[in-house]
């Protein structure tokens, strides 16, 4: 049998049986960190990407926005656990003919990308291949009390969403802003039950929500901000690669987040019980159960 | 100009310069491990080695051994500044038509080797390419008072080895046993004032010793352990991932460990002046100066 018989997240839930850990882990796999206990009042917050020649970029792409793209999605990973980066290694793979300018610029935009977030680089590994892949591994930390997972959503909980969604191919992908200041600012001000980043699209990273915190979910078509590059709202729904954070709040907190009238914060639908799954309603009044899929590797 | 003509250790120096790092970071770049201010007592270690299908093993190459190998690697890093490996993530790259079970004896091979180390996997990242890459990182941590970089050695200290070098390609690159016991041994009952491991092949990472340490060593050919699969004496200086320890002794305990006459620990040769540089006796007495090359990625 073929792994893409199998897929992404067929194999993640295989390989996720096989693997045991101790009290020191906090959250193993399954989040977007990895969660470790580190000191009285902090976690450390541990996440690596690796992104790969045409499948995450192609030789044509600006190799300073393959630098900074690899370092992003990483620090996409530690807001949605509403935590602080801090350190990264990296790990980058290039074939021989590669040209010096090339390699330089993306550890430039990696570098750039890095200080911008106050991350410091600590170090890295090179080797040859014939694809370039470029794998970045981030450490970050988070007080205790504003660590948000995505297993915490709870019925009658308000679903919103950062930013707008779908298009992301056309640009976005390489140069979205990681929402780091906005994850900040929802630990610091409220307590999000649930969250995660958009990285395999809305209606898959939902579907991880509901997976882990064990509820349905309900949606409203008008509600979804459409990004303008997006070909409509099926892409803002599947398409993957929006880096934008995805959270739940309780209702009373959700209530005091749009008295702030915030444009970068939507609210989007609502957590209801398990059994009745993912619903979108659409413009139409119509309800209709929506298959939580998306992007997939395989 | 391409990287091919720089080198692999041309772009390390010329990205390091790129590089910098805050207060909390004891060492960045340019030892087996960045090292991060952890507690009291303890610095956290921090590793990670991507290997690449057709560089580092083709895909007739037992896929256990594929996950075995990725996970050795950055166990071999940790030992060689004479810590503790506790975690890991993984992130692996496949082909859409990659077979199940392939995959699956990868993940069996890096779990076996993890759980034999007491290492907990904490997660990882699957994503699609034209070859198989896995890059593991992972974290340890050392006492301060054990903690060996590649900078301390002394004229004077004597040079030392584990195990027997060369040959690796037959077969040991792959089911190499990472050093951590001899590595504990000697930070238990010793003060090792140099570390590395043997990845690039004895006179390249003996050269980076002396480069961090800025300091010469003279090596004796007949002192020198080849293994019975070398081809002989120049295959064990110049091939790479032997894997095994190279670290420098005071005299005094150099003397002591000699006393205890075990196998597994080889003295070779001695820290001299900077200014001698890396000097070879040959079997004739002969002294000569040895090139620090080895193993290159480009």
């Amino acid at each position: 049998m073929l792994i893409s018989k199998i897929g992404e997240f067929g194999l993640i839930d295989r390989f996720k049986k096989l693997i045991k850990t101790d009290a020191s882990v906090i959250k193993g796999s399954g989040d977007d960190c990895a969660v470790i206990k580190f000191d009285r009042e902090h976690y450390l917050l541990w996440t690596c990407d690796m992104i790969v020649e045409d499948v995450d970029f192609t030789f044509r792409t600006d190799p300073y926005l393959i630098g900074r793209k690899a370092v992003a999605v990483s620090l996409s990973d530690i807001a949605a656990c509403a935590g602080e980066p801090r350190y990264l290694l990296a790990a980058l793979a290039m074939p021989k003919q590669t040209s010096l300018g090339f390699a330089e610029k993306i550890v430039q935009g990696m570098r750039e990308t890095a200080n911008k977030y106050r991350v410091n680089i600590v170090g890295g590994d090179l080797s040859r291949a014939g694809k370039i892949a470029l794998d970045v591994s981030m450490l970050g930390i988070v007080k205790k009390k504003h660590l948000v997972l995505r297993s915490g959503a709870k019925p009658g909980d308000v679903i919103f969403v950062t930013g707008t969604l779908g298009g992301s191919i056309k640009g976005k992908h390489l140069k979205f802003t990681p929402r780091l200041k906005e994850s900040r600012f929802l630990a610091e001000n409220f307590k999000p039950s649930a969250m995660i980043d958009l990285s395999d699209g809305l209606a898959q990273d939902l579907g991880q929500i509901l997976k882990e915190s064990r509820v349905g979910a309900r949606i409203y078509a008008e509600l979804i901000p459409v990004s303008p590059q997006a070909t409509g709202l099926s892409d803002a729904l599947y398409s993957g690669e929006d880096f934008e954070l995805l959270f739940t709040l309780p209702k009373k907190q959700a209530q005091k987040l749009l008295k702030k009238k915030l444009v970068i914060f939507q609210s989007i639908g609502e957590i209801i019980e398990r059994r009745s799954g993912l619903r979108l309603v659409e413009k139409n009044k119509r309800e209709t159960i929506l298959e939580p899929k998306g992007f997939r590797h395989f």
